[in-house]
């Protein structure tokens, strides 16, 4: 997808909100269990719950992969909904991948072509012939782990080289490599108050942020500082929103949660 | 597998190869093409020829996910057929892995438990909690990237914070953490200076040592820092092994490469 169909997309429906599709079959309702694929019966639900206020869906693959190769079709199905019925909306495969150059391209493909992800998020710590692979494909985009939104985001990525952590440095170098307009950074709510100097650095690079609700992170302070003149943000519910209940009525629920966060996006329209 | 069992098997074989099945399509024999499925009659091909002179073996996880479904069905048909014929190997889920806490627990079981590899690659970038999940299971192992062998590793892993590279903080930091005696590492073999400095923070962890052939590290100044009593070295070669022919004659070829390696570090022993 080109960033400027994403961006029409978040003026068109007033909202920035991606929903994270972590499906774990202990969670979803009973009803659900007596379906051929339970887990793709769930995500369809969940997407026409809440596709009016969403931008984004973003299933983490560790969920589907974890289920081995039912994991896989039901991870396939789901994008070729998606693809299918809402081609608008912008999909990420969070699958956190970075290998050596012939090996992140087989990723790459995998992802972006064969399954036609819009995007996938990246680990850094490779570098940038591990990350370029994914960088060329025209209308793709590749999402860089900058700083995370976990309790161990503090063991590296504040490590300090010359005053500059290493999540800065992970941004600013990543600028220079081939392609960089494809790439956007996962930077974390929890850290709300970093986003002053991450667009010090990446002025214009969408971010996608994780860690709004369950985590503790918060829609109002990550769009102090982090709001572009193209909002230039993805903010991620996941849990928040799919688990909202484990009733018949999960559906429903979903939607009103997907509607709330929408709501206090549309005041920064 | 215990470590007890790794090194027993290093010193029976006076061996401590890895063989990565790294299986391209586009690179295997014509012949195995005609199989319901070539990547796993390559295998196990491979495996056959190989199976006296090596200690482990290494699927790329990328190039089975490269090729959908399929491929997921070729890498399970293939650890099965480890896991049952050679029970003995050490297997590797070269995966580079590396999640919030939930999802690395995902990972881990998929890789861990469900297709019972004996340890798992995982990409260090998101810190502790990332990382543990995979340190959990009893006689499994984690091995965690330090200094990886590819170009991009100059990009972040040299990047000095009070007068210590970040894959030495890695190294330094990851042995706090629990079940940190479970933990390997990957330390490529073109960076084959650094292993004294490794050695001398990880003195008796296992190391496992990508890039000697095709990439240009050579076995024997990887032993002359890299060495423990316990040899502590896994050396992986894949497609100076897997690749030496692509005629009918790839496995005999494979013999001759992997039984070439094992006469180099016969001599260590």
């Amino acid at each position: 997808m080109k960033i400027e169909k994403l961006i029409e997309q978040i003026k068109k429906k007033k909202s920035f909100l991606c929903v994270g599709l972590d499906v774990d079959l202990d969670k979803i309702p009973e009803h659900l269990k007596e379906f051929d694929d339970p887990i793709f019966e769930f995500n369809k639900a969940i997407i026409e719950a809440t596709q009016s206020y969403t931008v984004a869906y973003k299933p983490n693959i560790a969920f589907y992969e974890a289920y081995g190769i039912k994991g896989w079709k039901s991870l396939e199905k789901t994008q070729d909904y998606l693809n299918k019925n809402y081609p608008e909306i912008f999909t990420i495969a969070d699958a956190k991948r970075g290998d050596i150059g012939n090996t992140s391209t087989r990723y790459a493909k995998a992802f972006l072509e064969e399954m036609n992800f819009d995007s996938i998020t990246i680990a850094p710590y490779m570098g940038k012939d591990s990350v370029e692979p994914f960088l060329a494909f025209k209308n793709k985009h590749a999402i860089l782990l900058a700083l995370t939104s976990n309790e161990g985001a503090s063991d590296f990525q504040f490590l300090e080289h010359q005053n500059q952590s290493l999540f800065e440095e992970v941004i600013q170098t990543s600028q220079n490599w081939k392609n960089s307009e494809r790439l956007m950074y996962v930077v974390g709510a929890t850290k709300a108050s970093y986003f002053q100097k991450i667009r010090a650095i990446a002025p214009h690079h969408f971010l996608l942020v994780p860690g709004v609700g369950a985590q503790g992170g918060s829609i109002k302070e990550v769009c102090e500082f982090g709001l572009t003149k193209d909002i230039g943000l993805l903010i991620n519910s996941s849990r928040g929103i799919i688990y909202a209940s484990n009733q018949l009525d999960f559906a429903e629920k979903a939607t009103l949660k997907a509607k709330e966060l929408q709501q206090q996006m549309a005041t920064y329209f």
